[in-house]
């Protein structure tokens, strides 16, 4: 018997990257910050209750929404929260987009965006980036689509859009719903979480697995107009209705309240992300300026395949796509100074 | 603008149990455990290296399918983990149902089902109970559909069937998919789970939520054939890599390695349900024999809305629905000895 629905025999999953565990690794390839988490979320672990996880958790995670609320400078009532800012993406194409009209994005950026789509039926209308990696908004707003996911900055280019030309792109389409993915925004520092009140056709998006260390714990989250938060929240409860746990509500919100931390964290990885930058260049490679925690390498010596194995065999992880466009590339995360040199002295060996 | 989707705009979301702020209530309307969970889950977070969570969780929650594999007594590749069993039972409809043929559940069950079932367009069967309260299995094989959900024991009633009886159900539908939900089990003890390796029909689904007092923490796992784990795995890498976060894996690993305490727990809130539903009884109530850590108990003296109603001033939160069949009813969770003393206290008050 084969029990499979025909979603189970026909979409293609996503593919994350690879999670290794045969060697110790310099792992470079799923763009985890280098650096732990504020040492505040030590203390509250040792700290915490147990008794409290006998309990459900706050559905809507409340006291979290309020911590981020005051952050972001928006609403309680205009965020939401959920497990992974890859379970917000997922509920948004239910809860934003049908079969009926096409959701518009890059023919380069997350791949999730694609498997959402197919997973809910959703036609996609793929807007090619410019040769120099850059999105293409003008010509996407032309396009006939309901709504877009506008990675910012994007992946795997790093390539950023700054807020005035995103606030001219979202005030250009009034009449369809812009996704601003922000899961890297934090490296770059021009936010479209300021533009929540002022257009109802923007959702922004952010994470904790990033510049706040704390991929592991799994919390994303959107900010939006009421209606849009609203939208969400139906459709998480029409899935689950307490995705975000307690221990992780807990510890994202007191992350959130070591903002020097957090600043102090972001500003070394963005700091050694130009310094690796120029070194790459110096090796001959084609790296586009990034905005994000990675750098986007390619198009040197040797192929993006080869230099992806390579280093695996010397013990570096980087993330290479078979793929047209990319095979020519590998991406690379930031991590400490000494990982950085490492990798920097691998790739001098393979190369000579 | 209304950027709603037909799904957002259209479907029913479920309804979860009040998590009340406003005062301190004995709180028996969630079937929360209401003991803490193992002594051994306190000292893994005190000890726990909050570095660890940078890091992405490992996407498969291999450590932990592991331990499950173990306690369950199947293979670790017959373990499929997600974020608390809803999600788990929301992927198993993506993954195991389509538009084509119904999914057969009882009229009083589970009402998150129904609610799946909408959520991917799958058409429902729905089978009512016999006047005792229990599940027509036989009524129900002869029913024109795809597969079935059977919670077991059965929420809000508590009726349980038989290991010996599902098995007899399972073996007589062997083209359709059986999804033996579990969540209470544990406080019945006629699992399903040693048929997994026998019939490739059989789905189990398990949860940490309650007799490992983990409610807080978000886990529950299927167990089932190595092709029914793989179509669930599909279904999550369609949605999110990692749904279940490094902390919950590890504390739940943690709390499925005291056995001893979780079936210490078990007993006591065993030993208080048939002590509640004896005193129940006495006050006049309807109360169904229950296999589960709830009691389900109506048709007294004062309407189910009224019992609801009476005991929430009284600061005791139990569970009513204004529903046909269920309310002449409240769904009354097992507390500790004092909570349930409290709870017959103000019932006989409200009552007198």
């Amino acid at each position: 018997m084969n029990f499979l629905s025909e979603k189970a025999r026909t979409l293609s999953p996503y593919t994350a990257g690879e999670q290794l565990a045969d060697k110790r690794y310099v792992k470079l390839n799923t763009n985890e910050n280098p650096y732990p988490p504020s040492p505040r979320v030590g203390e509250l672990l040792r700290a915490y209750d147990p008794a409290a996880l006998k309990l459900y958790p706050s559905p809507e995670a409340d006291a979290l929404r309020e911590q981020i609320a005051l952050t972001e400078g928006v609403g309680k009532e205009n965020v939401f929260c959920g497990n992974g800012s890859d379970e917000v993406l997922f509920l948004s194409f239910a809860a934003f987009f049908d079969g009926t009209r096409p959701v518009c994005f890059a023919d380069i950026t997350y791949s999730f965006y694609e498997v959402y789509a197919n997973f809910f039926g959703v036609p996609v209308n793929i807007a090619p980036l410019k040769a120099d990696f850059s999105m293409d908004l003008q010509g996407m707003a032309r396009r006939d689509c309901a709504g877009y996911y506008i990675a910012n900055p994007n992946a795997p280019t790093g390539a950023g859009v700054p807020l005035a030309e995103m606030e001219r792109f979202i005030a250009s389409v009034p009449e369809k719903l812009v996704v601003a993915d922000e899961a890297y925004m934090d490296f770059y520092g021009e936010s479209c979480a300021s533009l929540v009140g002022k257009y109802e056709n923007l959702l922004v998006m952010k994470t904790f697995s990033k510049s706040y260390s704390l991929a592991g714990i799994r919390c994303g989250y959107a900010l939006g107009s009421v209606k849009l938060a609203e939208g969400l929240r139906r459709m998480k409860d029409c899935m689950n209705s307490y995705p975000v746990d307690s221990l992780c509500q807990a510890v994202c919100a007191c992350a959130l309240r070591d903002r020097m931390y957090h600043d102090k964290t972001v500003a070394l990885v963005v700091a050694e992300r130009e310094r690796v930058r120029a070194e790459l260049l110096a090796l001959g490679f084609t790296v586009p300026e990034s905005k994000a925690n990675f750098l986007f390498a390619g198009r040197g010596k040797k192929s993006g395949e080869e230099i992806y194995r390579r280093l695996k065999e010397e013990g570096v992880l980087v993330r290479f796509w078979n793929k047209p466009l990319l095979r020519d590339f590998c991406r690379i995360t930031v991590g400490t100074r000494e990982e950085n040199d490492f990798l920097l002295q691998k790739l001098k060996k393979i190369l000579s």
